[in-house]
This record gives C-alpha cells, structure tokens and sequence, in this order.
C-alpha cells in the first residue's frame, strides 16, 4: 500500500520496526539462517535504511539477543520464600514465550555472548537471582550447602529440561500433560533445596569432588 | 597431492569421509551455517559426487543427527543401582563429545526429528533408559512417585545444565570448577530419585496439577 519507508515514520520508530522483525526472523531461523532482505521486507525498510541502523546481521543479532535474554530474565523472579515455584514459573516462560528460549539456545550454539544481565564477580547468573538463593539460605528455606549459582543453574535445568529434550516430537499441547511436566520439576526442586539432616551437622558445602 | 575424488576409495570408503566431514561442519555451524562446498573440500570429494550420495543438504544434516543422537544415547546407560551417576555421565558426555551435544541442540532448534532412538510406547526417550528406571523403582532404589519418563528427562535437564546455560562465559577449564558443577548435578539427582517417606504410605503418582 505504502510501498517501503513509510515516510511519517521516525527513524526511531523505522529502527523499533526492524528490530520487531529482527526478533521474529532471528528466532525462527537462527543467525546463520535468517535473511535480511526478509527483516527488511518485513519491517517495510529498504536493506540500506537497515544497514544504516544495524551494521551487519551479527550486530543485529547481537541486539536482538541482548533484548530477548532481558526480557526472558526479566520475566522470572526468584522469591526466596517460593524457590521451587521458580522452576515452574521458567518452565511457564519457555512455553508462553518459546522464541526468548529459541534465541538463547541459538545465541549459545552460535557463541554469542549474552552480556546483560551479568552476574556479580564474575558470574553469569543474573544477581538478584543469586542474591534471592542467598536470603533463602538464610531463611533457612534452601540447603546451605548448595552454591547459589550451581544450584540456580539446576534449577534452570530442571525448568527447561523437555524444551532442551532432542526430539520435537516430545512437544505437547495436552494441558493435563504439560501440568504434570510442571509439576514433576517444581517437585523436583523441592526436593533439590529442601534442607536435609546433614545440614544443621555444621558441614559446609557439597563435595568438590567426586 | 591427489586431487579431488581420490579414485582408490570405495563407494562406501567415499560415503564414510563425507559424513565424517559432515559431522564436523554441521555441529560447527548448524544447518542453515554449513556449507556443502567445506564439505565436500573436507572429505576430498566433488560437490557432484557429494550429492550422488545425499540428495541435498537437509538429507545430510538429517543422517548427521541420527548417527550423533545414537551415539550420544550409546555413551550413557542408566543402571538400576546408580541413577544419580547416570546425570554424572551426562554431565561428562557434554565435555567430551560437544560436537554430539551441539548437534543435538542444532537439530532442536531446526525442528528435525531425531527418530533413533525410539521409545516405547510413543515416548521419546530411549527404552532401556525407561526400562532401567522402573527397575531401580521395583527395586526400592528410586521413588516409584515418579513417572519414568518425566524423571529421565528431568536428570537429562541436570546434567546438561551447565551445557545449555546461555552465557558462552559459563564455559571453564578449570577442573576443580568442574568437577564441582559434577558433583552438585549428581547431588540434586540423588535427591531427586531418593525414596522418601511419604512414598511408603502408599501414594501412587506425584500430583498432576498445580
């Protein structure tokens, strides 16, 4: 109807397109796999007005990995009341927003750093998660032997162990199921976290090695 | 020194150099990433020849994920008496054959089906591994709560956590680093599995709702 570059638009607004394309495309078919001319086709942009913003795909890429790990962090919280609950919740967001999860696992394969969030000293787990584990540690609501991060990094294994799980044909759209699969890992954290005997004997962490 | 197609190889000897060189370009760069000129430059072939043994380059990905995802399924077994280990062998199997597990998460993320190895009854996960649990669980070393398969994938989501983290910086060749995220995954397994009292009162399945 307009043809492309819509002339009323911003550039500001010309950018907040192409990124809104960038994400859809770059989700489905990964950096390698995505093409320009379909982000630019897409976003109603010529490949130069794009160019002039993104300066070549991986940069593109690269934002577009930066906004999704935000938001997708950004969506889970961990409480330190309900740290089980957070399994259940991540597992949630990788069913409710399943292109965040499919940008990371492409970012990752791709070698692509996730710099925000960063972690505190030199870790990569986001802080306020870590420093959540840590207030329940305190509470007396989460094993004290158990590292922060290695156990935050558990956990978010358990909540995306089926959207990792190799083969597509373990996808389901039955609810009873998907609310089982749900509640078999919160479970599973529950048990992971609980503080057991050995706890209060004064043993400080887990072995380190095996 | 002798060219392209080296007339001494066999049909077969021609066939095994190209998915050799196939699995190395393909869990370097994906699907959509590889490239059939590196290939068939890698295993000394012709791009002709090439496609006299593989129709096209899905074809070739698709052999690729079959023979990686055997080969992955092959190098772990799940034994009755020592579940938690298995997420330890998991854990190694990913800093061993990286390629296998990038293959894997490649094949994921593009939607191909990994058809071998097939699961009983529709399930997707590997029968004897399924088969192995329900031993352990008549045996009294495994909660019988848990679902068999729920609780294959959830020790796959262990032991591959740290693999599946999306933060490339996560990587460490620290061995003390690693045999400590070994540890903690095959800690959280052993809490996972352990029969707890609530299983000897006779209740059935864990809840399926939330």
């Amino acid at each position: 109807l307009y043809g492309y570059d819509v002339p009323v638009r911003s550039t500001g607004e010309l950018r907040d397109a192409i990124l809104v394309a960038a994400r859809a495309e770059f989700a489905q078919y990964g950096l390698a796999g995505a093409r320009i001319d379909r982000i630019a086709k897409a976003a109603a942009a010529s490949k130069e007005r794009l160019y002039a913003h993104f300066r070549d795909k991986e940069t593109l890429f690269r934002e577009v990995l930066a906004a999704d790990g935000a938001e997708f962090f950004a969506a889970v919280s961990l409480r330190p009341d309900s740290v089980p609950e957070f399994v259940g919740d991540i597992f949630d967001l990788s069913l409710s927003h399943p292109e965040h999860f499919r940008m990371l696992n492409w970012g990752r394969l791709e070698g692509v750093s996730l710099y925000p969030p960063a972690g505190d000293d030199g870790r990569t787990a986001p802080a306020e998660a870590l420093d959540a584990v840590r207030a329940a540690q305190r509470d007396g609501l989460v094993d004290t032997r158990w590292d922060p991060e290695e156990l935050l990094i558990l956990l978010f294994g358990l909540g995306l162990a089926w959207a990792h799980w190799p083969d597509p044909r373990s996808v389901t759209e039955d609810a009873g199921q998907i609310a089982q699969r749900r509640a078999a890992a919160v479970e599973a954290a529950s048990r992971i976290v609980a503080v057991t005997d050995g706890a209060a004997d004064g043993s400080d962490r887990l072995a380190t090695s095996r």
